[in-house]
């Protein structure tokens, strides 16, 4: 299978980060707020205010609270005179930053009629001209600060591109009328044999090297000890995570973790989130609506209890973030990303360790935490991440729908282990006996 | 205070019933259907979506279950050739009717972007071309049934106009920008002093007289005995019921029923729904918007259980629905109901018996139960009303929402003892020491 | 079937009302405490802490708190002198008179393991001491008050005992190990067949006719107008009521309420509370442990939403508490009752109006409301039934675990629609075609 | 302060484990079984019946559950013609093995009075005799298997030792009579200054290291990288911790992790779990009863969130795992466990590293997971540990309540983040700039 032209023009253009702008700051605003802005056309004003359970914010909430971040964070300390374009809106679309404010409840952000869309871009029309307005004062006193919440800023909004997408998949998939977002591409093949790949351990380090953007919870930079292990060459497909499903696995507690086990009880799980099994036929949920299974790609929209069940049945387990970091650490970041616009996982093409990055994010047995020596960032904005570093777990790699320019080796994603909705999967590891 | 014009006009016209358009069913169901399209034009698509609690229903859903209501019992049965305009739409807009199949669950109305408000106008369209071509069928072999249907119909959708504004009111009242659905004029003045009316008693026939459109739950009409009884000549208003609000009433227990005393711990209620309290001064959210509190305007929003501990409070007690309807069988059905324009309860204006239709529905203390002899209707529709017989209780007399073609004197509406979403108040009884 | 000696003893006795001691107050007192005991005698300590679930409470819990009814309208305000027995108690104790003071939380009476069964019958011990001291003060100023509250406090200690046996059955049913009561006679039969009794209606009188204790939500004794109506000879046996669930009415949704079709669905209801299928054949739990159902007994442990399901589906109606008392009006106070010791319902013996006291309670149609000009007793006492009126239906009758002493025809139980572990049947009734 | 004689004789005891026993095993049993009846000796039938919250369970339940462990993986599969007590209790006793069968539901333990305490000892009777007898065969074909069991069997029953004396603490807490289990004696005095304690960190093995009885979760023992850190010389204190609850730190979201808050917020927590503020004077509840709170003491009965919000607001950190068992690897096991009878923590008595074992478990910050290479347990006894690796944080070094045979320095325990009603405090670690 071939990807298709603006695939490899993605891989050939995966150098472009925002700090390589130059100090363009511009038009790296420019070009990321236009985004997410391109990732709602495809949506009605309705489809822009459902919230289709707790954990999903409607798109229009997605719009405006990204602005919010560049409202509270840069335009109200750095920019004078700054009127706010609405001061009820502080309360409306901050997220979780107590520090900042009171917040309108997360659970609620569906109960909002208004603002309406419009207003929503109005509201990104106001926030962009004061920014450009404040980007554009390079002998601004606070200019190294400006930059850096800008960087800042950018990554945050395109972690809501990735969130917009999944949580609008979300939506659509809850719906009997199964809405599509975008005809994708239809494309089938065989996924290579699963291969296992050796790594020595020993001393390495992990977390971010200091040479470009990266967050608070990848730092510092720090020696782990590795034991030997093996990687598999690929994602576990959704054939492969079918026959666990016909085995029975979904009814048999020995795989799964007493947790996970009240939870496939209690939520009546029996597949990935986005199966359906229609006149015997699996199908599954996506962006471009309904589908037959493509038992080709790797299996997504797993909870991490599903995830080391499957592992547990399969005879491996998961690996651990730094079993994956140091893996990763010299492949190229690039893969099917959502520039690649697939929006869908798809299969493996070659031997070798493939899809490290993009495709799905992979699972790894390593709760969220601090690395030695962490430091939140200052103020407000240390709530960020630090904040979270309890019950979840570590993913890695990226998925179909993530921003290019969002990810690195060192980039630490997090889910709740019974989230399901993010486009996870899991890639095997296994011990080397000695 | 004189009313507007088009309250006079509204008054004058009060007659008109779908009974006495002489068979021109097809001008009553044009008549009603345009109606609900002109209460949903000063909404928002966004606005349309939203369901601020499970007993809420979004707009667009109320414009198209009462489309799926004409569809369902008169075009499939009755239109040849009939093609539904989406086969999805019976299990979606289905309300309650098991007998016609399953259904969307009801706290789940929120959740579905799609149809959108301009796909349910279509619908609309649909089956309003379709109901044009079935009205027009003189001969039909089962016109009789198609006219009992259509003007079942036809109250059907007033209700839902009625629910459409009480149910876009509190989409408003939950949002923190505080959304106006209409400007709606402002008039304050003197209520005029309580009164009571005497009532004799003794043996009185109360329900349907067979004349007119009724339900079945008005059927059979039936004596019942009656003590001698007073009425208050017109609804407890706003600056009496904030008399009680302000003597404690909300933190004595002695006032209240047990179940309602649960209600208000739990649910922590100090005032009617809509009140609130910012910076000392008593305001209240009307279709209008926020506004300070109308002291002479009778009290609205108010639960059963605040209804009968205001009573109790007061010294008197709610009437039972058999002693209203006695009151109110030789009084015009007139007041200030939707047409009026008004949109909240306004002050009485003269002496003698006030306000029994319109304005707002007032609590009795009679559990919604069946008349001797009831019969529900046959077949699906059987489930319009005789289901809903445990738990609730009557309210009478229509408020300034309800459709004025919609109401009569044997008319029950119910709701359960904690609601308080619809407009609903109370006049106080006593009886009469022999 | 012949009823054992202690039953027809029993049925011969039914004069014996605490009114007809000729004031003799402290052997009564002595009477329906002892029995309370008695009650206990067959349980454990373990037995008497359980409470199974919220609306039951523990043995032990009945056995105080009837203790601190006394001692705390009776002892505190006239006894000179007296001393609380454990001050901690009244929190404890106090079931719902908020007018006495805080109380301990309902569903948290099984979390106590003190006081313990025994400091409880020390605690009894303590208040019949100064009880027998109290009741033989015969010039105490307030020896009418003293009287009326000492057989308030006796009817209420004989409410408890009817509770205790409902509660302990409750919580051996929920047990696997099924621990046995009391060994309890067996016996079968047949029952004979439902014949229908005509009443002519017109109107009569209800309520409490001043001639022997009563309480206040019988009164006052009012008229009533009733349509010509039949009744059932005898309640619904376990064989009728076992043929609709064997035509699958637990399925089906046309025969029920909505709140009880909820009901059903989210409790997963398909039979009475305490039937049980075991490999094809169902049996009953009963206070004599597990046995097979015996189908010519009176249903029991139906909820109203059952037994109305049931009367729909047999083509008939549930009686109102009116029409129920005008027929039990001229009847004796006899039956299968607590003191005849089966302690469980049993078939009918011969022909017309069968067991209209005793066996089961019999669900009736009405709401349980005010009568006409109604007053709750003065003070804290008034807490006892007037605050219940919302959300209940009222049961005639009485059954196999009711006190002898404690049953009247005016006699109204209430309960939630939802509830059934309360030995509840169903006696049919109907409308005469006129 | 002088420890009392039986704590000086406890610390000179220490070396009595087990697996020193010489291979009588039998002794052992006996030992530690009898132990658990002395426990339950001070405790009412009553008491032994209370499920107070779902994690806990009534003591006869775990008196039960201990015996059922032998029964199931000792008595039936290695005893010829072994009978079991009762074919129910394998439903009702076993705790959470689903390889063995189905279960009674945890929550509903404190439902089931059935059996007594008085049958469920003769239960223990008839499991010892039989263990006896089975111990007796010392050349039985599964002697290695049977030991290997009997010493997992009573390392499995003192870990319930431990447990009903924390919730028997917690079942007399919620007691507003305040139950005491035993006179404790009342010592204070003042805790010594907080000191820093160096670790050079580097290369270091953890876990069991063979020698000894161990959890398959503590295996394998394999090398980690330690940074130089530094532990605090002793717990945190009450004192100490007072100071942070009287500066608001309950109030103040910036301590606390995003869960913690959350938890803090709907949970109404202000304090640790059993301290009460009396007229200004803070107290606690303990196994003695209540008593003023003792400042010299640990910190007890705190939730992880707390832990690691009091460290973030002393500005420290908590300890990982590894630098917690690295420190301990050298000292002895000993301190103030069950036998010193002190059953409350004490306050440090001296310089240097202070109170490792003993008088209070200590929070890490590491998650409860696998250590690389780790093998759960063959089989149903698989369940033990394995499965419960994911949500929970491990702590460290036993405290007051634990048996001080049960402890070693790579001992594992793991609650939930929102756990307290186990003796949980915290000690403090922090980073050696470098």
């Amino acid at each position: 299978m071939a990807p298709p032209a603006h695939v490899s023009a993605a891989r050939r253009g995966t150098g472009a980060r925002h700090k390589e702008q130059g100090g363009n700051w511009l038009d790296a605003y420019q070009r990321v707020r236009a985004r997410s802005q391109v990732l709602a056309e495809p949506l009605t004003a309705e489809d822009q205010c459902i919230q289709s359970m707790p954990q999903v914010s409607p798109t229009k909430w997605h719009l405006a609270h990204t602005s919010w971040f560049f409202e509270t964070f840069l335009l109200r300390p750095f920019l004078d005179n700054y009127r706010e374009f609405n001061p009820r809106y502080g309360y409306l679309f901050n997220s979780y930053y107590y520090g900042v404010g009171r917040m309108h409840p997360r659970a609620q952000r569906g109960l909002l009629s208004r603002p309406t869309v419009d207003e929503v871009m109005a509201y990104r029309g106001h926030v962009d001209k004061h920014m450009t307005e404040l980007l554009g004062q390079r002998h601004h006193p606070g200019r190294v600060h400006i930059r850096m919440r800008c960087e800042l800023g950018l990554h945050h909004e395109q972690q809501h591109q990735e969130l917009l997408l999944m949580d609008i998949k979300h939506v659509f998939a809850i719906n009997p009328l199964r809405p599509v977002y975008r005809d994708l591409p239809k494309e089938t093949g065989l996924a290579p044999e699963m291969d296992w790949l050796d790594f020595a351990g020993g001393i390495t380090a992990i977390g971010a090297d200091g040479t470009g953007f990266a967050y608070d919870n990848e730092m510092p930079r720090h020696d782990v000890l590795l034991q030997p292990y093996q990687l598999a060459s690929r994602p576990v497909t959704n054939g492969e995570y079918l026959a666990f499903v016909e085995d029975g696995g979904y009814r048999q507690t020995e795989h799964w973790l007493a947790d996970g086990w009240t939870c496939v009880q209690d939520r009546q799980w029996c597949a990935p989130l986005y199966w359906q099994l229609h006149e015997g036929t699996w199908h599954e949920m996506t962006l471009g609506g309904l589908r037959s299974l493509n038992r080709a790609a790797p299996v997504a929209h797993i909870s991490y209890y599903e995830a080391d069940a499957f592992a547990r049945w399969f005879g491996c387990r998961l690996p651990t973030e730094a079993e994956w970091e140091h893996a990763a650490q010299d492949q190229p970041v690039d893969g099917n990303l959502a520039h690649s616009g697939y929006l869908q996982p798809m299969p493996a093409d070659g031997p070798g360790l493939q899809q490290l990055f993009g495709d799905v994010w992979e699972w790894t047995q390593s709760p969220y935490s601090a690395y030695p020596g962490f430091k939140p960032l200052a103020g407000e904005l240390g709530e960020y991440n630090g904040k979270f570093m309890s019950g979840q777990f570590v993913l890695r790699g990226g998925a179909c729908v993530t921003p290019n320019e969002h990810l690195r080796a060192s980039y630490r994603n997090f889910f709740y282990p019974h989230d399901r909705w993010q486009f996870s999967g899991v890639r095997l590891a296994r011990d080397v006996l000695k």
